[in-house]
């Protein structure tokens, strides 16, 4: 008798942006998965098995775990924000493409999260309230010039764009190459939104534009959002401007 | 003294997708506004008040909205899904843009959901596992021209597409002519998912092809998936096949 596996969406910060249906797969699990720090999210149960593991090893990850479910164990993998956006989700289904054929019957329930992108989008206004893409800017998997030209239909397409993974210490420069790139298709003025830490302590947001971003002000926990021609700024007295994008075509 | 407006995401179905945030959100307000079939998802509570309206008056509900929140009232203006994903909350801030100048000292809160797409994807697999982008067919507000560019790049750019609002009593041939143009870009075989009512007990999920897909099938109440070069179906005896989007690039 197999059991059940979760994929579970914590986003991106604290429990406000829990679902009541990830609450519901947590309290259930018998075994938690998942990269350290998402790990330590989950409040601790007696008699809960928790097996915490490092960010690069996510088709390892998912394997143990279609293993335990095998086993009859009710298992959740968690992930911050979506794990069906740029996080475990696809993994899993990877791990079971290239598994044994009887992980086909697993009972897989993929349950979805807020992603880093929706709750920087929320602290900034509505930027995303019309047409967007989401790239990530990882290249182990896949070569720069695929992300190149992703960028550039993004920018010829006038899509809001936000950015998942634009910084890591194994390739610094990745998010000041990007910014070059969709400078050959944008004007300067470009909205920049860099969302930071969201929904945590340092949550720090910085408003700017193509021309004046500083990549350095880039890191592992910044999401990045470029706006489209509809994108405006809505200027306040004594408070940060809210930003947001219509949903008028230009 | 002014108050707050709180600006909700439900999630796409019943109370599983809704967040801590929200349901706090929704228990402190006095008014709550919106179309009327997400203001009938909110659990009735003594004192307060409740104003649902049809669906093609955004601006005019923010404006509401936005005058309550004057007089001082904590309001909450509700959207089906993700606020910031074409829903209210582009609404909200573009009445403030274009309203008086006091309306930008409002404390307005934007409390993320998980949109429709996210929900889809869970229940398909993983198809948003990597780059895609997110494309409203409602030509309202823009040309069709601009919608055909925008597939156009989304196609080129080799993005997984979400179109949401697919289908109009007003223009019902809209996603005939999408699926049309999409084919001047896109192999015939390219995946194609139609997920209709998520989460609800009238759910259905089709899996096809752009070659083979009926606009028939799609409905207000459709979100429409098409895949990418990297989108794969896993076949399973008895049981729906399982759709992922790849991390590595093909």
């Amino acid at each position: 008798m197999s059991g059940v596996l979760y994929v579970v969406g914590l986003g991106p910060a604290d429990e406000r942006w829990l679902t009541l249906e990830a609450q519901q797969a947590l309290s259930e699990a018998q075994d938690i998965i998942g990269y350290e720090p998402y790990v330590a999210r989950v409040p601790e149960r007696e008699g809960q098995t928790r097996l915490a593991s490092d960010n690069r090893v996510e088709i390892d990850r998912a394997r143990e775990a279609l293993e335990r479910t095998m086993q009859g164990r009710i298992v959740a993998v968690v992930s911050g924000g979506d794990p069906g956006v740029f996080a475990m989700a696809a993994a899993v289904f990877e791990a079971v493409d290239d598994g044994p054929h009887e992980w086909r019957h697993l009972d897989i329930r993929v349950v979805p999260g807020v992603s880093a992108m929706q709750a920087a989008a929320a602290r900034l206004g509505a930027p995303l309230g019309h047409d967007f893409c989401a790239i990530s800017l990882s290249d182990n998997l896949k070569p720069w010039d695929v992300i190149e030209k992703r960028l550039e239909h993004a920018a010829r397409g006038d899509f809001v764009i936000a950015f998942y993974n634009p910084a890591s210490r194994a390739r610094p420069t990745r998010i000041a190459d990007a910014f070059a790139h969709l400078r050959k298709f944008l004007p300067g003025e470009t909205f920049v939104g860099l969302a930071k830490s969201v929904g945590r302590e340092k949550e720090e947001m910085i408003l700017t534009s193509l021309d004046a971003v500083d990549p350095a002000q880039v890191d592992m926990s910044t999401l990045v959002v470029i706006g489209a021609s509809g994108t405006r700024r809505i200027p306040r007295e004594g408070a940060r401007d809210w930003v947001y994008t219509s949903r008028k075509a230009v």
